[in-house]
This record gives structure tokens, C-alpha cells and sequence, in this order.
């Protein structure tokens, strides 16, 4: 297969900060209804014969709306659904930025969406908003995905810093180790005082006076979604991308 | 057919004001992409054999799966495009609280978002993000919609307020007069304010630093996008469904 292009942690910063604001959004939109729990059941309120809940039933139909315009052929693009259409458009061609593999996280993603995050920024109950939740579900779960799976560019870029540091671990198999090297407290700490900065921006409500009032998700659940669940998620990614690194030199 | 429901301007404040958010972000997630002309004109980089372009095949597949979850069963949403599927879903029984009516102003909508709206909040050029472009233009038009047809229940409530008054007005057909009825010049001065308090609050760059920098939208160009575009739209329909009013008392 032909090289990589050199990859830069200076290059996908970029793509990385403004993923944070698709992703705060997503979740504002989505907290302004509440929690809905039937839309998750499996046969909840899905159309009859769906063996999946609602939610999953939009994300499929969606899915394959995106597929035929080749969203998943772009390799930062990973879908939670199986038996998507091909492609109705002619292929684009991307060159090579990370090594080809089959890592996705999605099925843990949406999981972990489901049980632990939305409880987290809706109110409970049921307003009969199912269609709306279930439209804001399929953008969080998007842009949430394209996130975690950055992690597979992310892991390319501090391989290339750092050959045979990471060889060695990984030949070892030692996947704390990895994890260890992979790990920039800094960065990370900058990234949840950011976060809290824009969910405060953000997500701060400005009533019919324009003046502010209460926050729509408290900034720190937003820091939180992202120490607890998004940077490890992302951090999973990489491992598992460096595991493989090896094995097409 | 049964008795509307008494509607209240006070009502229908709170969802008006919330979509407000929703439109800011949808415009803001369009504005990270280039105005990528492309995916604006018939055959451009649609499909082979579609009529349309790249954008209109987008909206017509997620009208098609978003109908077949019956969101235009709803007296608030309405499809942009003809020949969409039925629901697969039971029917849901909406209190009555408008008249029903067809008005629909998506094909004037969908005119000026692509020929002026989007070409005062993107830059110019291609940076082939098609797919994403035309994802954010789905979401932008949905959102606009909604608060365009939205006029019909805010007639609904004026109308309500001062029957005797509109319907002179309504029987001798006299739109400018309708329109300077319907006109609250004040409560549209604290719309226009409140609208760029918010521009601003949800378009600000953080940095990676945590630091405020620039816009990504002016606040006053979303301010203008409401006066010069989303009101008098709003108003239009307004009108259009006063001077269907008194045929169906």
C-alpha cells in the first residue's frame, strides 16, 4: 500500500476544537426535551416489525440516506449501523492519512449515550417529542462518533513523533503502557477549562429581555461528558489503532 | 370541525424564542464550510438521474424517512418537498388550534437561503465538504421552516385577540392593512436585540486558549437575517392564513 502522508498533532487540532462546538450544540439541542426513556425501548414506538427501538430505527433510515452519498467512505466518518446501501455517487479518492482498519467504537458509544449520558442533560419524563429527540439523537450520536474515531489520526500522528518508543510498547502488548505514553495531562486539562468555556457560552440562556439567566446543561457536565466519557472513549481508539500499527509496516 | 382551542400569543413565546437557538446554531455549523456552489446546482454533484441538485437530493431522502416517521402529521412542520411516502407509524390526534390550511412558503424559503442567505454567511469557494454542507443546509432549512409556518398559529392568536377588527380587514382583502395590524414594532425591536445578544454569546471563537477572538457569524448579520428575510417571511404567512380565515368559521 503507498505511505502515509506525514501526519501533524498540529494539523487536527484544528478539526479537533471545532468538533467541540458541533458536539456542545448537539447536545443543547437534544437537552431541550425530555429524556423521552420510550424512544430507547426496543419496540417502544418503533414502526411495527423494527426489531430495535425508535431512536435506532432513525439512525438506520438516516444511515442509509448517508451511505448512498458516501458519508462512510471518508475515513473520519464511521457508521453504527450494519447492511448499509453502497454509494450512489463515484468514490473520492483520499489520500492515505492513517493506516486502513476496522475499529468502531459505535456500539459502546451509543450504550453509553443512551443509559448514562442523556439522563444526564434532560430532565426525565415524557413530553411526546419523540421525532425531535430522536432527529437531535442522530446528530450528538455523529458528531460524538467522529470524535472518538479522531482518535485513529491522533494515534497516527504521535506514532510518526515517536517510532520506536511505541513500537517497543507495542510489541509488548502493554496496552497501560500505551496508554500512559499516549496520555498529555496538559492538553487534556486545557481541553475540559475550554469545554466548560463554551458550554458557559454556549449554552447560557438569554431570555425575552436578552438578558442571561441559568445555563441550559451546567458547563461542568459538559467538561465532565468529556473527561468521563469522550477522552478515554478517544483514548480506546488509539489503542486499539496502535495495536494494529504494526501489522501493515 | 371542532372548536379551535383558545391560543395565546404568551403560548407560543417560549417556542419561538427557543428556535431562535436552534437556527443560530444550525447557521453557525453551516458557516464552518465553504458556500461549496456546487452542491446548489441541478446536476451539480447529484446523484445520475436526479433532477435536482446535490442539496435537494439530500432534503427529498431525509423528507422521505422523516415522513415515514410522520413529522408532517404535525400542524407544526412542513415538507419542502412533494411526492414524500406515507407514515409508518399510527397517527397521532393533535388538539385542533389552527385552521388547517396548505400554505406552505418552503419553495420561496429554499430560493433565498441559497441565493442569498448562504452566500452571506459562508465564505466563497469549494472546500469539497459536500456531504457536511448539505447535512448543515438540511438542518438550517428545517429550522427556518418551522419558524416561518410558525405565523400561522401567531395569526391564529391575533386573529383571537381581535376578531371583529382583522376580519373587516380580511373581508375587504386588504393585505397592507393586515400587515400593519399584525406589525409590533417593539416586540420586533427587542427580537432584532436579542437575536445578535445571542449571535454573539453562541457564534464567539474560543481559542485554544480559552481566549474570545472573532465571530463566526457577525451578530448583526443574523440580525439582518431575521429583518430582512425570517420576519417579513413570517409575516407573509401570517397574512396568507388571515385571508383564508373566515372561509372555514
Amino acid at each position: 500500500m503507498p505511505d502515509l502522508e506525514p501526519l501533524l498533532l498540529d494539523d487536527l487540532r484544528g478539526s479537533l476544537i471545532r468538533q467541540e462546538e458541533t458536539i456542545i450544540f448537539a447536545l443543547i439541542e437534544r437537552a431541550q426535551f425530555k429524556l423521552n426513556p420510550i424512544v430507547y425501548q426496543p419496540g417502544g414506538c418503533a414502526p411495527p416489525g423494527f426489531p430495535g427501538s425508535f431512536c435506532e430505527y432513525l439512525l438506520y433510515e438516516t444511515e442509509k440516506v448517508h451511505a448512498r452519498v458516501r458519508r462512510y467512505t471518508s475515513p473520519d466518518e464511521h457508521p453504527f449501523c450494519r447492511d448499509l446501501p453502497a454509494p450512489v455517487l463515484p468514490l473520492l479518492a483520499f489520500p492515505p492519512r492513517i493506516r486502513p482498519t476496522a475499529i468502531n467504537l459505535n456500539d459502546r458509544l451509543k450504550a453509553h449515550y443512551v443509559e448514562h449520558l442523556l439522563p444526564g442533560i434532560c430532565a426525565p419524563g415524557d413530553d411526546q417529542n419523540y421525532g425531535s429527540s430522536a432527529v437531535c439523537d442522530v446528530a450528538c450520536l455523529q458528531a460524538l462518533s467522529k470524535r472518538i474515531h479522531y482518535g485513529k489520526f491522533i494515534a497516527e500522528a504521535k506514532f510518526q513523533q515517536d517510532r520506536a518508543g511505541y513500537a517497543a510498547l507495542i510489541r509488548a502488548r502493554d496496552r497501560t503502557a500505551l496508554l500512559a505514553r499516549l496520555t498529555d495531562a496538559e492538553v487534556e486539562a486545557n481541553l475540559l477549562k475550554r469545554v466548560a468555556v463554551k458550554a458557559a457560552a454556549y449554552g447560557q440562556e438569554i431570555g425575552a429581555d436578552a438578558r442571561r439567566e441559568a445555563y441550559k446543561i451546567a458547563p461542568a457536565r459538559v467538561a465532565a461528558i468529556y473527561e468521563e466519557f469522550i477522552i478515554p472513549l478517544t483514548k480506546d481508539v488509539e489503542v486499539l489503532y496502535l495495536l494494529e500499527r504494526l501489522e501493515r509496516p
